[in-house]
């Protein structure tokens, strides 16, 4: 098969062998896979690919046809359409995903959207329920809101029936993710706006002063992109008055089992918000799969609305 | 009435009119009343007492005699002996406690500790638990483990089925903290035994960063004291990479509900623990009432074991 392929820390459509799916294991035929930060993070060599994942593929997520099946799967058969999380290893012609792993592509669900699915609604899912544990009439605020995580963090917040602020740097984007259900605001403005019960933080260690004096008794941080910075001044006793907790969390770096469960959670929660129609996978811009370099280069560009998607052939 | 005084910083022996109990309130005869850190900084005037507490008179956990009942309380009569959580005026000969705050003494249980364990124990249980849900068999560390607090967090988590270990600084004190189940280490040291699911943190700021690198994956943080410094640097991507959580607390600032809630979950699983024998309250020493500026002198130098207690008359 042939795979992007990180080479002396530049991205090449480069031939390998092709996987194999161990017992319990789907082999994908890859039609479409997002791109995301901590791709460009392990292209640079500062994110190394987890144990067992490619150690030269990216890819954290993917959507194909599932064409042949390890042993001792039950739930899946060839021709079947999935969506999944993987350690790495995504932006290839074929893909291992384990079948606890795997979420059914509705079916009128685009490749390109399935492609750019799994890793960010996984992602925002779990921050704002599974740990800040965000509630209907709760306040919402969600920096970076335009990106992946971003628009599926707002979707995802509006639809459980939280008020959702959303800080967007690039203003010509407020209108599409005003439409999405949130209030948009300047990063700069937000304190104005709160106090928030959860703050998703997206962008890093600049927000955290601030997001703790826009936080209100009780409130839940949650950190899961640190891209303008990992160290943070964070006032503890700040911390203590309003009783509120900071979570940090990332999807790549989990064991299977707890990526097993973030997907479980995901198909009972939020795949009937997909197929619904209540939530959506907005994609800026798909790119052939060989040409990753461009659409990497496009991704680090920011001021986008949603998710850049690598494809496969025609794939949408 | 006489009641424990801050006047211009100092305190004072000094004569006040009787509180009297309102809807749902008991009138307490104070036997005995812990002193606690917030105390001396409300002595220092650096944390103003919270709204409906009386501003100049300290004291935030007492124990007594019923002597009166406000109109629609049921649960109570006079002579029962109660301890409780107060937002402040504790350290008097009569104090105001909210029925759904009191804590029935056990028979057994002398004044002066029953005087000097409702704010520690439900400090450390709500710390422990309601926030960083300990469980059976996980690894706590409880930072500053000699005091109040950390007496009290070290019984709940030997109580708890957690292996804990404490930090003591002064190592004339760390048999009696080992004979509680713990084993004790240096401060300095603590890094070296870990790592760590829960980490109480009663010193504050200066260890946050050596806690993030002692703790375990999925680990908590339960930031509950900070006078060491209160301005920390948290490095996020390794709080993501653990997919950890960092807490902060204080029972003080509480409203009365909060309170409650706190006080029921301690008569559930703390009180229980304390009637068995499983869990106790060590004090280090007493001092009469009027001597309350001796005592907490002596509470500011450290290096006790358990509780200073203040007392009315030959309260043990």
């Amino acid at each position: 098969m042939k795979a992007v392929t990180i080479v002396d820390g530049e991205l090449e459509w480069a031939d390998h062998p092709d996987p194999e799916p161990g017992p319990g294991e789907l082999l994908v035929a890859v039609r479409a896979a997002g791109i995301n930060a901590g791709d460009r993070l392990q292209q640079k060599g500062l994110y190394p690919a987890p144990l067992g994942s490619p150690a030269d593929i990216p890819g954290l997520e993917l959507a194909g046809e599932v064409v042949a099946v390890g042993s001792s799967v039950t739930a899946w058969s060839e021709g079947d359409r999935v969506m999944a999380v993987v350690g790495g290893g995504g932006q290839a012609e074929l893909a291992v995903v384990h079948e606890r792993c795997a979420i059914r592509v509705p079916d009128d669900l685009p490749w390109d959207s399935a492609g750019g699915f799994a890793e960010v609604f996984t992602t925002a899912h779990d921050a704002l329920f599974t740990q800040a544990q965000l509630g209907p009439g709760e306040r919402l605020c969600v920096h970076g809101a335009a990106g992946g995580v971003g628009v599926a963090a707002v979707q995802l917040g509006v639809a459980a029936g939280a008020t959702v602020t959303a800080t967007v740097r690039n203003h010509d984007l407020w209108d599409r993710v005003g439409d999405l259900g949130a209030a948009v605001v300047d990063p700069s403005g937000f304190i104005g706006v709160g106090p928030f019960d959860v703050i998703l933080e997206l962008i890093g260690a600049p927000n955290m002063g601030e997001n703790l004096k826009a936080l209100a008794t009780g409130g839940r941080i949650s950190v899961i992109g640190v891209g303008a910075g990992a160290k943070a001044e964070v006032n503890l006793l700040a911390l203590m008055g309003l009783r509120a907790r900071i979570h940090g969390s990332t999807l790549r770096a989990r064991p299977l089992e707890a990526k097993a469960d973030a997907a479980q959670a995901v198909i009972r929660h939020v795949l009937p918000l997909l197929e619904a129609g209540r939530v959506s996978v907005p994609v800026e811009r798909t790119y052939a799969m060989s040409d990753a370099a461009d659409a990497y280069e496009r991704f680090g560009a920011g001021s986008k609305f949603g998710k850049i998607v690598l494809i496969n052939g025609a794939a949408t």
